[in-house]
């Protein structure tokens, strides 16, 4: 039923009128421009078309192994939990939840629902969409509330497993609280590797500016940390990244406010404070940042001109500082620089060949592991890098990026028991889904058989 | 490396004197019949014969997904977690211990691991032995201390994954304290359903009473509730199971101590406070049932004669009692029915053709979901059953039992996303690595790329 | 790509009325009822929506397994063959063309497509369709011809793989002209057999009319002998049977001419020569079979009456003859019972507990091994009969069939290295792709390395 | 069963005296050095180590998808053929038939084995070793037989499959003869190219001496011509190689006699009729070769020398030629390059960056894809030669060779749909299994079932 489901609204969801409608929707409440929104459409309805037909059955299919005598087989099945829940952020108002929520019901359970409050209205529209393609009424619940309501509900209505999309801070009270009982995607302050080939310099200074601003850096995937090699100095690699990111205006909404401070400021969400993210948040960040020794504004670092955000959200330029990679890994500077921004803020650094060691270490010390990426066609090197970093979800090579994953790849982080993951038939099966064996045994029992001795 | 160690280690083991002298190690410590003893250490022998040689490598197995675009590729991978940790319990001195152990080293990881002080010696000894084999000394740490202790040394070290077999008391408890970075194996109030297509009574009595009283019941496996069709009552099924329990004698250990209370009394273990399992303890537990309106004595029921068991253990006959179905399932009968006692003891019911969906209500209702047995061979009533349950590891079919699961299939619970396993090459993989994606993006980038616009 | 036109493709086929158009056209040139053509046509439909959005490139999945030493991982990718023919038969003008020129494009083969001249007029306008949706014009070609020309053809081109579905004879013929390099699908002469288990006669009657008569007995899968056990006797499925192959009528087509006979009279088909399947043929073998000691007709038996169908195809009422087992077995007998009659034609017999053995042994005699069914809810029977015949698509159970399969599951034979499949994600990459292994080994060469000897 | 066969067959042949006994016994009959021969032994001995414990039927696991109601579920198997054959030729006299020998026995056929005359005397202690380790006496045939009675025996027996590796022309008749019934791996023209990259030289002409000149050129997977890029010509490569092959000496048998001819002088193999490998054969080779306009012998060139290696076999020097790329692509210069000799002479040529396509070209022209080596560490180029070659087992990177297959990862021919693998768990599959697909439908009927129209 669900793949039929899954055809009709993937076929729906594909046409302009309503790609666009849906585009738009989401521009009213997330800031990012059209193609960004259109983007994200466009992916949910990819991931539709890729669970149409059969392909929901298959997500269910099992192994069996012969046992030790005629008539025994061992059974791995792919089982619901039954009752889960579904959290989801502000900043995909359509892509996270929607394919959580699909996931969640192809493997059979019954999910109850909650998007941040200010951009639910775009999937509560999905939800209509998809229960006039068919999906019954009763197979989810959907609900409207503040994190503290959500927070109380989830542990009077104990679902068998919570989704989590949202900040680390949040994600360990909800772990805590549910006893483990849950997947988690947290945020993450990813890094990008520059590798000592320099390559495609206008494709690579392209590729970092849509990863640190695109969506005004509200990604859980945007590029927060820049590691080039000095290679790369003399390329004209940083006045290209600074001049693609004068071409971003608020008018497009290829740079726009800052919204993670809402959140924060209404009330304790889930019980976590959350610090504002406020114009004056970023500077006085930046400030930090600049009295370390050798540090540097790259371009940016000023307040947006001209326009009516609000003082409770962020408005700020597209911003990168440097720092140099020893002061950055000396304790106390490291916590500073690897605070995450969720804005259009990156630190950039550069190492030598020597110091490579130094930037894995960086990279280890981070906390969250979700994207990175390292720019380099050099095998041994991407060898080297990839053999002692954990990101869940890492890009490799010359056209590698840290944002813009689609449905086709698997999307979480890597190195937590409780991470989540998103996209694939593999997310949804982890996700969704638990192991049970059911092993047959159906005999004969042999006509030699005899009663032994008690054991 | 690992391949080759576990082929040493299983030709090692497989040798006829090192078998007994493990299989005699292990009853010095855990009071199980030779037989019983002899059988772990094969089932340890056998999982270490399935990864030898490549099989090893064969587990990292990945998966790649052609990209968007000329040059890009997702890859799927196993990785490991990196530091590790392993907490196992009493009843299993050898396997639990040493096939997670494995487990974990051959995904990658660095376990340190602790096992019930009272049984550790075993574990002690087949760490020599994995020396000797090759294991270099430094891939994983051995620690003996009381649970308290752990508990202070998991909370400093803030491993990245922690193994917990044990009671549910203290899995909850550790669950919380490391926030869900765990995968655990609890205690389980284990079912067997018999259907109603009474065949083979011999055999279903004898494996009843294996389920039920082998290694004293000490297994987490082991049957703690029968419900029996009507069809089953005049089988002469229950005079057969009184009679094969009585068997049992403490002599050859196919009855013996329940040990579970020492832990409860030498100190809060991990913080919990476990009910000791004396004989005064088991005897007052059937009292309490037999006030229950229609419950009876099936057999056992008195304390064992002729011992030297220190009073701190309990020592009890085999032991079965009746309560009437329908009242099994009032509130309040139903918590002291499913009260798990890790000893020789079950509870056995009765249902009619209209009462299978009580007895599916009531396999509900239980919290634990570990194994569970439906002695049936017909397909209807298997599906029904198979359908509405969510045990972990289910056996169907005539020859259905709760316990004895060897190392060819997978054994965990079900239903909760911190459920561990044990056993199969997907159990390790569950348990000992997560998924991490690497997309190769290696170009060329087209000659026709031309700057776009920002979005 | 082809996720996108099989998604556009899916959902026009899915129009009502194009569904029409292509159900009526199939009616247009092969003989079967509208409910037969239309199912036909959703078949295919659901088949393009499998292979929507990213699961055409999920078919190209390939996996890695980590070599010897650092930098070394050896891949196993499925490839294409390159050129590639494609040649069906006439009675699924529609979904075995379309399955298998699908499943050869998505996995990058340049396929020839032949389709039986006689309805080949169904394919060329789902080709039109496919362009329309976006496949390119040069990706395949069409070819239409003769038996004698193809076969001259692929003698020439000398493709990599040949795909045939169609006569056991012809199949054989091609084989050994094109040197092995072919996949077959061949006729069956497929069978069924009612287990001891007396159940749901009803359903079980009309599935039996159904397996044998629909499409006029004209599918690859029909069922040609029944093998019922001797409980059925009293059952009344025998009269069930004849009341509801007398519901068959011209009018709609619930029988219809049989058409294998053009083929042979026409010309030789590559080279061989097929026996026309003309009423006095069918009427010929029928007073052959009632030779036979024991032998009669159970129903049918007779010409169709009052109608305008040329004598060179055949025209018959749905008939079963039945036959002793014992008489079956006879050598002489056997050949002429097992003879495939491509019409509405079946064979019946009985047998009793302990002729199971000779029913086992007829059925491993026969040649070709395409589908079977078991029909008995009995697990131990089911387990017998399984593991004693090789039939590549075997339905068990109560509700098991020998046609009617969908487009969910693999069709094909088994026991033959040169069978093909068709239908699942196996079945395509079975068929149209093979394994290619490449082992990436990108050093670095270890600092330690000295010249070796040489070996 | 097999399970533990393998793990004590694995156990013995890993003793010190076995695997010696084993490598002098393949020394006495097949001309290779020690270590040649030790390899052998131990990639044997590893294979079985890989099938020790449940890894067998771990082999046999199947996978099974729900169905489209209540009680039907598809399974997919893996199935045995039943009766198959196995010819393996004279160059590996342990590793290709037991491997083989082992896989078909894992996947549960039963098979008749015959080795080349010449060399079959291991294999028939190997057998006595399996018998010793429990393999059941009736479980396999061995035969001692020349090719033209193996042959009559095919035919008569009609085994439902044949692995046969050894000369392409035989396998040729063999397909037509058996009808394609059959799984090949013939003989190879392997190719090596190395890229613009040059690097790491002294490994690289290690890795070219072994793949050109071990076993005196006579494995399937030997190099026979190396395209190299300019960029290598300076490196001094060939210099290195010519003075490696000069180590090469008779007496340690690191270059011993071409054994082919005795095959194809004792009679027609299976009716084919093989060209003798004799010195002259070869002298006569390299001038027609040198006939070539700008063709010359790089080093070797010249008959062994102080010998008494019988004149039907072949003795000669490790031998380089010298083609100029464009010459090679000529017509009837072509056919004569590309000839392969099955002994220690390889043909070199040099390509420029705008060449590549020449080389492609030539790759692609070639009839056998066996192995192949793609010499550099430059992913753009890898990507490019790989996206254009279609041979099985393909090295890539900079320590790529021809040669040296271990058993983990799969090795055989691809671009064939008869093409075989050997060494891991797909090849086995592949080679020794087909799918059979049983469909469970064992209802229940729902209650609401009414009779249908015919259809």
């Amino acid at each position: 039923m669900y793949g039929d489901i899954s055809a009709k609204a993937a076929h729906m969801l594909g046409q302009p009128a309503v790609l666009d409608f849906f585009a738009k929707l989401i521009q009213r409440v997330s800031p990012k421009s059209y193609q960004q929104a259109l983007a994200e459409v466009q992916v949910s309805q990819k991931f539709l078309e890729n669970f149409c037909g059969d392909q929901v059955r298959f997500l269910a299919r099992s192994f069996a192994v012969p046992g030790n005598h005629l008539g025994q087989r061992s059974n791995g099945y792919r089982w619901p939990y039954g009752p889960v829940a579904i959290i989801t952020p502000f900043n995909f108002p359509l892509e996270i939840p929607l394919l959580q929520l699909m996931g969640a019901l192809y493997m059979g359970n019954k999910p109850v629902l909650k998007v941040d409050s200010k951009v639910s209205i775009v999937m509560e529209q999905m939800i209509r969409l998809l229960h006039d393609c068919g999906l019954p009424a009763e197979d989810m619940d959907f609900i409207n509330s503040d994190g503290a309501v959500m927070n109380k509900l989830l542990l009077e209505a104990n679902p068998k497993m919570t989704l989590f999309t949202g900040s680390s801070r949040v994600a360990e009270k909800l772990a805590a609280d549910l006893k483990g009982r849950v997947k988690l995607e947290d945020a993450g302050f990813d890094w990008k590797i520059l590798g000592p080939d320099v390559q495609e310099v206008d494709y690579v200074a392209w590729v970092c500016d849509q990863d640190a601003y695109a969506c005004s850096g509200q990604k859980c995937s945007a590029q927060s940390v820049l590691f080039m090699h000095k290679n790369w100095s003399s390329s004209g690699l940083l006045e290209k990244m600074k001049k693609l990111s004068e071409r971003r205006k608020l008018e497009d909404l290829t740079i726009g406010p800052v919204l993670t401070v809402s959140q924060g400021r209404s009330q304790p969400f889930f019980g976590g404070q959350l610090t504002p993210v406020t114009t004056e948040a970023m500077i006085e960040h930046m400030n930090n940042l600049l009295k370390i020794r050798g540090s540097k504004v790259l371009f940016g670092g000023e307040p947006l001109a001209n326009h009516s955000i609000p003082k409770i959200y962020g408005a700020m330029k597209p911003t990168a500082v440097f720092v140099p990679l020893e002061e950055i890994l000396k304790s106390g500077n490291f916590e500073l620089v690897t605070k995450e921004i969720f804005g259009p803020f990156q630190v950039v650094t550069e190492y030598s060949e020597d110091q490579l060691e130094l930037v894995l270490e960086a990279c280890e010390r981070m906390n969250a592991h979700l994207t990175a990426a390292v720019v380099s066609n050099d095998p041994l090197f991407l060898q080297d890098v990839l053999g002692r970093s954990v990101n869940g979800t890492t890009y490799a090579g010359i056209r590698a990026r840290t944002t813009g994953a689609p449905q086709n790849h698997w999307f979480g982080p890597a190195g937590d028991p409780r991470g989540a993951g998103i996209g694939t038939p593999e997310a949804i099966k982890l996700v969704w889904s638990c192991h049970r064996e059911v092993i047959y045994d159906v005999g004969p029992v042999p006509e030699s058989w005899a009663l032994p001795s008690a054991t």
